[in-house]
């Protein structure tokens, strides 16, 4: 499965590129800083065709065209982000990700985080035993604490100091805000950020769930519950070390 | 000049990237975030040495190794950042910059703005007339409004709502944090910020002050002052519509 699913990203990849520089057609969705595209539309609509070929039984949970609703825990769900980073995408023709995770009766089996401009596919998760950057796989980062590493930040979180956002900023050695949920997962597999603090939506968090518990961390949502692939939700995704000092913040009311 | 300058840039980066992987020596500066390496300190002695090879009276104002106090103003300065971004080097081992400016009573002719990892430089100014990414020639961005854009900020600045950043940031389309001044530059410089609020030392504007001016873009300090080029200040740079739009939050006591 996991061959056919590269091959979908490498396709839809080139479709973005190769329209890159065309007039985009954009529309808002919840405000004027939430946008869509039609590639965003157009892209998602290719990956499912391809699900669709593929295994006609198979579920979609998506960003677009009305799939938001699909529960996640009855069957195989294919949960697709066809352009994370649409405001990256619109503005900067860089810094977006295309993602695909593939969930069994509620168990990630498969994540896929494909940073399309910098041709970076990371992809791994319980089906293959271990996480991948394109064809070389990735030890695990080691297990910082909160204070040795730097964080992904939501910046309306930090600013509105939401859920101790800035006391766990403040903790760190530094923040880092970079508009596109998969480029903070990809810093955190990579190693090179010990955690993100954000408000996600399925699609943002669930290829990128599946990959940091392959590799040994932990993410949560609200109250230190586990995240409830309903709507956009609270969320946190650390090493073990990490999540520790950032759950000690509040451990009534995190 | 130039082709001297550059010369010297990919030597240091090649010094720096042959050391990726060896054990740093980090020392704090002004706190726990505010690091320096021995490589900070080697490149700036390497690129120290060729300037005073090349030309034996130009002066050096550079982050490292006590050349933090040489005034801008008289004969050629040479103005040097041998990592700008060194947190992010330590930690990420990606997304720092080799910065060099050269400025003429005062007046600056060349910057330079090297991404060691992306292998790509942005260069240009008065002396060439012109600012470039490696060879090739790059187009003024589009004059777009705070509200159209990207702008990179502070985090600092942000969280503690200095200058109206908070409001700056509400107005745009979104901030984003990149922990490397030159990094910021870059994206303004391509167009794909639209500008930059931080607090910021000689070291880290003199290169990007130059190409955005070449290219249109306006910069300024505190209370709407030139920058000083003394000590760490208050630092705005932006396409001039967007700058109008900043400046207008508070006329009087930006």
């Amino acid at each position: 499965m996991e061959k056919e699913i590269i091959g979908w990203i490498y396709e839809a990849a080139e479709k973005i590129k190769s329209g890159l520089g065309d007039a985009l057609k954009v529309d808002q969705k919840n405000g004027r800083t939430d946008l869509v595209t039609n590639v965003d539309k157009e892209v998602q609509d290719f990956i499912v065709g391809k699900i669709n070929a593929y295994d006609p039984d198979a579920l979609i949970l998506g960003e677009e065209n009305g799939q938001d609703q699909t529960p996640i825990d009855k069957g195989r769900v294919f949960v697709i982000d066809p352009i994370d980073g649409t405001l990256n995408f619109v503005m900067q023709q860089e810094n977006f990700c295309i993602m695909i995770a593939v969930y069994e009766d509620g168990v990630g089996q498969l994540g896929f985080i494909y940073d399309v401009m910098q041709d970076e596919l990371f992809w791994g998760g319980p089906k293959v035993g271990k996480v991948f950057l394109n064809k070389e796989e990735l030890a695990a980062p080691a297990n910082q604490s909160l204070s040795e590493g730097l964080i992904g930040m939501n910046a309306a979180l930090y600013r509105k100091n939401l859920y101790h956002a800035q006391e766990i900023g403040q903790t760190s050695m530094g923040i880092r805000v970079l508009g596109c949920a998969g480029l903070d997962f990809i810093a955190i597999i990579k190693g090179t950020q010990i955690g993100y603090v954000s408000m996600l939506s399925p699609w943002d968090y669930a290829a990128g769930k599946i990959m940091m518990e392959q590799l040994g961390m932990t993410v949560i949502g609200k109250n230190q519950q586990p995240l409830s692939f309903q709507g956009r939700e609270f969320f946190i995704g650390a090493t073990q070390a990490a999540m520790a000092d950032i759950q000690a913040f509040d451990k009534e009311n995190l």
